[in-house]
């Protein structure tokens, strides 16, 4: 229980942010945690929950703190941080949890004062869920962090960051940017694109319906649906910012996809299965690194009604 | 606990069957269970766990029974009727559990002995995991069995299988065989060749490392893996025979990817959000009928290692 920052301050108060209160209030990681939402309706939810203490501007929460967390959709950061910065604390930290590290930094950076730290950030870790009351503070526990150092940002409060991430829970790495982008465009962005996709086909056919995609969806169909159930503003902004990424990544992925749905047109049955075998592998190698359970389905059981 | 088959024959002993086998004896629906794998460390295996009566040989497995229950891919269906036939009791229902039902009536009907009644079927439930001791008893609770009945199939013999099943713990529909192709095209096969394809995207990069895609696999990607981990030859067999409505799903999907695709590269962010808000109705909607839990992350904690 060592605190880290004497005061913290969040930005937006979704998922992400009010999971980050409560995992520092966990540890003990900060003596005082303020925040501010741009919705009256969110601030008022903090407010109900006792989450930190919420200000209704911007410039009130980050006064006097020495750290202060963008916490919003990644379109939104170059905005609050113009904001924010005349409202600053010489020799305070500025970090983001933006899934988009590259337009992050151009649309931030400009804005951080003089005598201002920027130190990006990414915890990897998330749910479909959103808002206030979705956080918990075990979300970041064996998660990935990873911290984007921007040129000439102070190794001091890269340290201390990390430290902060590290008492929430987390692993940390740092990457560059664009590596970071590229990294995710393949783990996280593609991925919740195919569902969003796969999600919306079958929402749109005429001989299926919708009742019946619903009641045989644990066939497969289910799995996809829990990403394509996130925050639509959040991976509206992810896909306009980390555009050449994620679009490098959907070229390979139909050019793969064009090939199996070849080999499935010509009958071409080895090359399913040695496709299909190689896929198995990464499986292991994600369960033997602790990043996801090796119960079947999950762990899922049966609902019951 | 009423007995609805007194001998009740799987062929193949994989996950369904081993799951049958343990379900049937839940609700003692079953007088004897008997079975017959073609590789003898599966029979080795279904003996050592005492799952059911194992034979040598499929004829000595179905010497007798009241049901046969075909167990094994797609692929091999035709042939492992072919093989039996001769050893089935006159009155005898024979049934399988195939993920595709048009190419399996074509492959078996024409093999079934007169006076033995054929009565497609098709449990939508599974896991990742394959093999005898992957099999449990509850595996079917609440999930739909889709019993495809064939012109002129016994209504009796179709009413006696529907009870089983729902001994079993499953609902039951009916459906032709057609419309159940094209149905599980769209809620399961489509959706693993996605995630297959995926999957074997991340691991073919080259400037994103396979240990990169591991540590970085809950930001969404690995939920792909799951259903990427299942049973190669089962799979490849259902892509082989569910052909046509699976190209069709599939150039479905791509037509609405390209058109996301264009919007991310328009920066159209408008299509993308109301995209990505439509998507939400589906996940409530199979949460409220009882197909998925409603819990962040599909109720996965955090891996401790």
């Amino acid at each position: 229980m060592t605190v880290i920052y004497d005061r913290v301050a969040l930005i937006g108060l979704g998922l992400i942010a009010s999971s980050m209160a409560l995992a520092m209030q966990r540890g003990g990681l900060a003596g005082t945690i303020t925040g501010y939402a741009r919705s009256a309706e969110t601030r008022a939810t903090a407010r109900e929950i006792g989450l930190c203490e919420v200000f209704d501007s911007a410039a009130e929460a980050v006064a006097d703190a020495d750290l202060v967390v963008l916490c919003v959709p990644v379109g939104a950061m170059g905005d609050v941080m113009a904001q924010i910065a005349p409202a600053l604390k010489p020799g305070a930290t500025v970090s983001d949890v933006g899934s988009v590290k590259r337009a992050v930094i151009d649309a931030v950076a400009l804005h951080v004062p003089e005598g201002v730290h920027f130190v990006p950030a990414h915890p990897l870790a998330g749910t479909e869920q959103s808002g206030p009351r979705a956080g918990f503070a075990s979300l970041f526990d064996n998660r990935w962090c990873i911290v984007v150092p921007t040129e000439g940002t102070d190794r001091a409060a890269v340290d201390r960051l990390s430290d902060l991430w590290r008492g929430m829970g987390a692993n940390l790495d740092e990457m560059d940017a664009d590596h970071h982008d590229l990294v995710l465009a393949v783990t996280s962005h593609t991925p919740h694109l195919i569902a969003y996709t796969m999600v919306g086909v079958a929402d749109d056919l005429r001989r299926v319906t919708d009742s019946e995609v619903i009641k045989y969806s644990a066939a497969g169909f289910r799995d996809f649906t829990r990403i394509a159930a996130s925050d639509p503003t959040m991976w509206r902004d992810v896909f306009l910012t980390n555009k050449d990424a994620t679009l490098e990544i959907l070229g390979r992925f139909t050019e793969e996809l064009f090939a199996l749905q070849r080999a499935i047109r010509t009958g071409d049955g080895d090359h399913l299965h040695a496709y299909f075998t190689r896929t198995r592998a990464i499986r292991r190698g994600i369960i033997d690194a602790g990043q996801d359970t090796d119960a079947p389905n999950f762990g899922r059981g049966p609902v019951q009604r």
